[in-house]
């Protein structure tokens, strides 16, 4: 893909879609008002017994990689390296779990939506393996929106099951951290990290009761993950398996792949 | 409601659900493990230009107030003054907007959580009347939780239609903003506030047509209110009636009942 | 009181002279180079055994309201929503004061002084009903005048009494919080939340003797409520009375319409 | 003044009131719970034509030093090193001023206040050379009193025309910067550093009329040195002489020894 | 590796030396007080016309990774994921370097030795890529001991030749960023990344002529790599081999490996 | 030095180095492009049971203040007062140290250049007297160069030992606090406020067998002053003599004055 370079020489562009592989006067060439930034945000937090610590962030920047190299080069889409460590603070009492402040993550977010604005591209996309971090990243979109004027979005490899997600029926909609999905995943992309002979069923059943204060329901309510029991889970690992792992993983990347043509095609008064 | 103080003298605590109608040594009398705060958020920012800037925390307030006076005594709950100024940076562009940046709210949310905490009282509930507040309240219950111990909740007068909320279909889901349902409420409580002369029909019909990128969708965004065009609400206030509002306002005040309620009764392992 | 809009068409800005009751496009027609904006400042604080926590919101708000009914249209003054939370560290101590820490409340204040400044409005009052409060909105007032450009005032609805104000002889100068003069305002303005039988004289004598360290001496010092015993009130509530508190309220609001005045035509160099 | 150290050994203490001369082990011998530690605050501000940037520095400092040598040992009094930089930004117009912001002073106070918390001394006065440090200082005290549990002071070394002091009537109380007395004492302290010559009077005369909005009055304000006129000092220093300097620092030392008096006495509750 | 868990059921420890690969119970398990975790910074910064943005990162996380698999299991070594993101505001002016503020980097740090002090390991390792964070790291470093208590180091694949390492002759000792070793290194293990036809030398001459001011000189000096010339590298690229990389590379992990041992040994006191 | 005002007239800028000795309107005439600010950063620490706790301080203001008067009206040369008070948080264990936090002292710093910046000096020397704060102005002389547009330069009354200055053989390298060196600078300046009879030798040997793990060896670390003994300080200050002593202070001073020469003539692009 040779591209003119300002001095008009004719400059190599690698051929590449994660911008830290580029050289610096690659960007003038490469990036332009119609290129996406994908950043993966992944968590080194306890998944309980069964998954290990880096759960969210192996998803995470498994799912964004397929699917910038699927569609990438036809989009104009660039992935940048993931954040490992994001606001874990429900898990704060599980040593091992390495977790920002929120107001240090919201600096974070804040710092790269300042250096993306440098570039010419507009549009930032947040590929979010952890749902502990939605609410900050929907606060810091407005933010780097408001301050740095770059379009922002935020997605994830699936809808968490307290967001609006589906849940599997033995976990009454409560797979909120190392379900039956969750786990499912990762007997797909890395069953030599997954014991599921330490795998138990952790499902607040009490709470299926509530109308208004259940997880996804119109009373939110905070809540640290031992909250729940000392496994430090919620949901039921026990009913996962690779095969529900390898559909619901196809399934995150077609998604993000369709989700990120209607990010190309976004204008807000087209 | 005669109580014993400290000293054994009788003590009679006013017949208020006002925490702030108490005096110093009240506190001890009246409040205890199961007493519920409940804190309202309005907004002081532009609505169109048919609804006033006090639009939600009008609401909010009087919501709040009404739902109290029916249960607060049997529930123990107790209502703290509205914050008037929260998280209104998407009207940014707008004079008259008086908004908290995100690091200042959650200093004030934070705040007020360490010094509920200093009471007997363990449960805290945010009753938000701006949508715009609700991640960043999110991101503040964890904190809290976490920092103070309390538990924490957050709800609305009713759902937006941007967090899983209904909309009316003449707003294809998109009463974000000054809609057909805010609209009617305050044609309801304070119809002298309106100017239903100067009320248009405002809907991002092109958001419509996407699957991913839409309010309340897989993808979430950061707008601000006039990157859907000047006049700075988004839905259709045409359609407002104020016999829709007044259902809508018993509707979320019975809501409002209910789930304290649910609140009442929350343990995390009863 | 019609007013042009800015497209020529006759608009009616509704008559009020609370600025949050206006709707958005009502700040270009009824917010002048004139127009003095009014922020009463509150605070949920213990005030002993006798007066309620939202004492100082309650007088603020109070004042601040007659005032501006009597001479907001004549002086283009605007009401803004009351802070009921401020800076009442001094009463950390007592559960049930719920308060800002000095830097959220710096914070707080120039946000709103960063609004202002969006409108054509050039001068902000902060009526401060809690004089522990005084020291940090004079800070406030510097930093919001160099930064966001505002002339900015502060006044009381009554001279507090270590800030050069009178107090009764019965309290030697020590009328600070709870004593009679608030106490007598109270009993005027709602006698229903005052409870005179809990009311007792605390009045740190022994300060009375000293040259320089004294409330409003020429040594200040840093006391919490505390210090001077366990009611949490310095002066003597037991002197109050109804017929003081009228006297002393409709004192409160003729001053306070005579300094806006002073502030309407105030200008650094005429 | 021999002690005995810890380990029993006897040990010279030096014969210096500045802490800062002590040596580490020396804090055990001779700092106690009587001790008062007195931190100067100066200023590097413009002072108008006719002063140097240094006047209050060099003002506070000398007053601290000679009160210390006189009462010091009596009343054991520790000096510790003036602080220069403090919060200046009134005169931020003006290039030579080197000023810390609100927060950053705020943050050094504290950070002074944690140190002086670690030996056994529990008073800790700030002698204030700037009157615009006076509402910060006033914050900071009780800051630190309720986070560190010292008792904190504040003077200065005369009571600032617009706090309460008087002014020549030259000034009509005006003497706020490089007035009459400020004047006056440099010339008797540095008069090299006084440019006579460049000295004229400017007083915003037009405050005089205000019964309400004036230094000192009833309605404070936030101000700019040059919100007055061009040359940066408000008052008269042409009627500065060195014999009212000579008197009126004479009177400053006089009247901070008799305060260090009050306070080595002072208790909250004897 | 089985272990034995709190429950005396034997567990068996994933063999990984990555932390991140733990499960939560394995931290009991495998983390004791001899662990040593390592903690790779790299970059995202500009490079040179010749070299990729992640050249500090690429390299880092090799060396470590090759270290920790050489001498991880005998010395107890842990390897948490690299942060992508540090401090490269030298390379502000450059679209595409992406770069966290002093005090984020410095909130970032602090927050990964809070929780590595939740863990029972006593030492954690900074493995710098980037000779730009390396004054901040060493600010950090006792940061974290002081207040989190852990035992802090921090070192680099090479001795940067402005922090006391050497440089080759043709660069005057000013190889500092993206001169002969560090284009070397790339070439050795990413020539795919590296452009040698844009390779030039930029070493500014006039500097070695100085004593004092001068790249590790007695005198120090904040510069931005464009203060140097348009390309942003500073070194004589053109010199680079992939010999000299692959020698370059083999000394780095070699060295690190006998400080980790040297690491493992120390103690403050033996 | 006769100038001309912006009026036109004559003005005598005063025959000072210490530009706060300097009135408003002399920095037009007296400070330009060339002008060097020299701000001299001391600390207030523990210095071991023989060594005063201004020891840095007097230090680093003694060199300074002899080299400023050597060279300043030849270099333009300006001395800033010096900072007492920096991050001495190594020594947060000894009573007496009074110390800023990491970010205050970096809030101060960049204070300071702010208002350099707005002089038209455009060079910043900061003359450190204390080893422990070098990281930290490193981190801001590139903070104050990006922010403010200063040139910005770190030197020291001698190179630290632990930052690749020597130290006499009877410390093995480590005079790092309190060592021989410091102790005869003191005793040469100072004599009255060292107490040799408490000197003892206090180095931890076991550190010389390090490669990497030693003080300026490759591997940093962080480490408190208590960390290697209960003393305070570690070197050798019984092999401190008043000659040796003299001579480092000429050799400072020396140094420090051709060091400021090529500051002067120092330029990023000549």
């Amino acid at each position: 893909m040779p591209t003119f370079s300002p001095t008009g020489s004719v400059r190599a562009v690698p051929p590449t879609r994660n911008l830290s592989e580029l050289r610096g006067p690659d960007i003038a060439s490469a990036i332009g008002s119609d290129s996406i930034m994908v950043q993966p945000l992944g968590a080194i937090e306890q998944h309980g017994p069964h998954l290990p610590f880096n759960t969210d962030l192996l998803i995470a920047e498994r799912v964004a990689t397929d699917a910038v190299s699927r569609v990438g080069r036809e989009l104009d889409v660039w992935l940048l390296p993931p954040l490992a460590y994001t606001k874990s603070n429900e898990h704060a009492w599980a040593p091992g779990t390495i977790w920002l402040s929120a107001t240090t993550l919201l600096a974070v977010l804040d710092d790269i939506g300042r250096c993306i604005a440098e570039t010419r591209a507009r549009k930032l996309v947040f590929f979010n393996g952890h749902g502990g971090n939605s609410a900050l990243v929907g606060v810091a979109n407005r933010e780097i929106r408001l301050a740095h004027g770059l379009m922002t979005f935020l997605t994830h490899p699936g809808v968490p099951a307290d967001q609006g997600g589906s849940s599997p029926e033995s976990e009454l909609g409560m797979g909120i951290h190392g379900g039956t999905d969750e786990t499912s995943i990762m007997l797909h992309l890395a069953p030599e990290l997954v014991d599921m002979d330490a795998a138990t069923r952790n499902v607040p059943e009490h709470l299926a009761d509530n109308r208004y204060v259940r997880f996804g329901g119109r009373v939110g309510f905070g809540w640290l993950s031992n909250d729940f029991g000392a496994t430090g889970h919620i949901g039921d690992p026990t009913a996962a398996t690779p095969e529900r792992g390898a559909e619901l993983y196809e399934g995150a990347v077609a998604a993000f792949c369709e989700a990120l043509a209607e990010v190309r095609a976004f204008e807000f008064q087209p």
